[in-house]
C-alpha cells in the first residue's frame, strides 16, 4: 500500500511505493538497464506508455490526437507511487504522522529522437519543454488539491535516471515538501532581516562583483551559489523578482530555454557527458506572490558521491570552490 | 584554500576541500579505483599511511610502537579537508557566513587482513573497533575545541568508499552539524510535548508491538525506523536512556560489537554483498546528559539512488515499507 510518512525528527516526508515491483529498476539504476535497446520513449513506441496527457507539435500548442508527429509528449508515470484520488489529511497515529499517497506523477518526453541530454534537444524542443513545464504546473494548480509541483530532470544512472531517453518529471503533492518549506521559511527570515529578497541581493552582488557569475542574458543570470554542495552546481535566476515559475510569460520561457541548454552544453564541454539533475524551486501554490521568495532552477552535476559524512552530518565536502567553478565555466574555451 | 561555508537558506555547512587534487578519486569513486591491487591499509603497508595515532593489539589496549602486529589501527586522513589549527570563529561577510576549515579527520583501519565489510571482521577486531570509536571521541572531546565528532563508515563505491579495505572515519568539527542539530532540537520539542524521550518511546513501542523490530539483545534493540528513507534502513539503540556514545562502558561496547556485525551479516545474507553506510548520532559534547536525546547507530543500505526528486523536494521514495523490511530481516532463514 502506498503512503506518505513523516519522520518526527526531521520533518522529512517519505513516499512508500510498495507495489512498484514491476518497475524495471526497483532498487538500483544501472547503466545496462538505462540503455535498453528498445526505448518506450522513442517515436513509434507511443503504445508502450500510458495515453498522453498533452502533446506539443512543431509551431503549435497542445493538441489532442495521439500520433507520431510530436516533439514533446506528456504522459502519466507508468509506475506511480502517488495516486490522484484519496484523502490528503495528515493523520497522527501515536508517535507518528502519515497520509495517503495522494499526488500526480507525470513524465515529459523531450524529443521523439533518442537523445540523452537537454543539450541535444533542438531549439523548438527545449522551448516546448519549458512551455510544458508551465502548462502542467498551471493545470495541476487548477485541480485545487495540490500545494506544490516539483519539476525535475534526471540524466544518467548516477543521477537516478532509469531510462536514457531525455525526459523530465512532474510530481504534484498535497504538501509543501521539506526542502522547499525550509527554503521559503529561511528566505522570509532573511527578508525581515535585510528588508530585501535574498535572491535579488545575490543577483545584485554577483552582477556587481562577478565572483560567482557564470553567464547572464537580458532576463536571467546564472551563478554558482556561495555554498555549492557539488562541484559546478549552478542556479539560474530571473533578474526581475518573481515568485512563481508558472506565472512567467512566453518571452521569459523562450529565453530560459536557450540559456538552460547553453549552460548544460558548457558543463558537458568541460567535463564530458555527465550525470546531472536539475529542478525548479518555486513558491507554493497557496502563497500569493511573496516578496521574499524568488523562483530559480538548481542544476546539480553528480560528480561526487554522498557518503556517511553527508548522510550523518548533513554537511557536504566539495573539492571545487564556487569562485573557481564559475571562472572555469565562464572561460568558454574550456573544451573537454 | 580549505574553508567552511554555511548556506544561508538551509543552514547547511559545506567544506571546501581545495588542494585535495592528489586524492585518488577527486570526484567520482569507482569500482576499479576502489579495488586497487596494492592496498595501503593491509598489514606490511604501514609506511603508506601517515604515522598512527593509536594501534590496538590482541588482548591489549592502545600501545605506542609502530609495527605489523596490530588488529585495529588509527591514522590521520592522508587527504584531509579539515586541519586542527586555525580560527573556529564564524565570520559574516555580507550575505554569507563562513569559517576556517578547522577539524580533525582520522581513519580507523579495522583489520590487518584485506576484508571489505564489517561482517568479515573477527570478534576481537570488531570489539577493538568500537573501543577505538570511544577512545577517539574521548580524546577529541578532551582537546576542547570541537563540539561534535561524527563516526561513520562507507562500504562500497556506491556508498562513497574510496578504498575497499574495511575502515571507519572520524571527523571532529567545531560546530554541531546540521543533521544532528536538527535532530537534537526536534527531540527536545518532542520531549516537551510527550514528557518522555522520543527514542525511549520508540523502543517501548517496538518491544510491545514488534512491527518494526529486527532483533534485540540484553542491552540493545534494532528497529527499522517508521519513516525509513532507504529499504532496510536500521537504527541500533541502547535500551537504557543514554545521550553520549563515548560514555558507554565496556559491557555495552562488547555487546554492541557482536550485534552490529550480526545485523550487517543479516543484510548481506539477504541481499548479497552491498554498499552501505552507518554513522553514530550522539549528543554534542557541550550538552550535559540531555534527557531528550538518545545516541544510536543509523545503518543505511545504499540500494536506491537519490535523484532530482530527493534533492529538490527533500522527500524520499522507498519501495519497501519498514514493517516489511523488519519482517524479512527477522526471518534469519532469508539466505541470498
Amino acid at each position: 500500500m502506498c503512503q506518505f510518512r513523516k519522520d518526527p525528527l526531521s520533518d522529512r516526508w517519505v513516499v512508500y511505493a510498495a507495489g512498484r515491483d514491476e518497475r524495471p529498476n526497483e532498487y538500483e539504476v544501472n547503466e545496462a538497464r538505462c540503455k535498453r535497446t528498445s526505448c518506450p520513449f522513442c517515436a513509434g513506441h507511443e503504445q508502450e506508455t500510458p495515453p498522453h496527457i498533452a502533446v506539443y507539435r512543431s509551431g503549435k500548442t497542445a493538441v489532442e490526437a495521439n500520433g507520431r508527429d510530436w516533439l514533446v509528449r506528456v504522459v502519466p508515470n507508468k509506475y506511480p507511487a502517488l495516486r490522484p484520488d484519496g484523502d490528503t489529511a495528515v493523520l497522527q497515529n501515536g508517535l507518528y504522522a502519515g497520509s495517503g499517497a495522494v499526488g500526480a506523477q507525470e513524465v515529459i518526453i523531450e524529443s521523439p529522437r533518442h537523445v540523452a541530454s537537454l543539450s541535444q534537444l533542438s531549439d523548438e524542443e527545449v522551448t516546448l519543454l519549458l512551455h510544458a513545464y508551465r502548462d502542467r504546473m498551471l493545470a495541476l494548480r487548477q485541480e485545487g488539491r495540490y500545494r506544490y509541483v516539483l519539476v525535475f530532470k534526471n540524466v544518467g544512472p548516477r543521477a537516478g535516471a532509469s531510462l536514457e531517453h531525455s525526459h523530465s518529471q512532474v510530481v504534484a503533492m498535497p504538501m509543501v515538501p521539506g526542502e522547499v518549506a525550509r527554503e521559503v521559511a529561511a528566505a522570509e527570515g532573511l527578508f525581515q532581516q535585510h528588508h530585501a529578497c535574498f535572491f535579488c541581493q545575490v543577483i545584485a552582488d554577483e552582477l556587481e562583483h562577478g565572483q560567482r557569475l557564470v553567464t547572464e542574458t537580458r532576463r536571467f543570470v546564472v551563478v554558482c551559489p556561495y555554498a555549492s554542495r557539488m562541484p559546478y552546481e549552478m542556479w539560474v535566476l530571473p533578474r526581475a523578482h518573481a515568485s512563481h515559475f508558472e506565472q512567467e510569460g512566453n518571452d521569459e520561457l523562450n529565453e530560459l530555454a536557450g540559456l538552460l541548454r547553453q549552460v548544460i552544453a558548457k558543463l558537458e564541454r568541460l567535463l564530458g557527458p555527465l550525470a546531472y539533475n536539475y529542478f525548479i524551486h518555486t513558491a507554493p501554490f497557496d502563497t500569493s506572490a511573496p516578496r521574499h521568495y524568488h523562483w530559480h532552477v538548481e542544476i546539480f552535476p553528480r560528480l561526487t558521491t554522498t557518503a556517511g559524512f553527508e548522510w550523518g552530518a548533513g554537511c557536504y565536502i566539495n573539492p571545487v570552490l564556487p569562485e573557481q567553478a564559475a571562472a572555469i565555466l565562464r572561460s568558454s574555451s574550456g573544451v573537454h
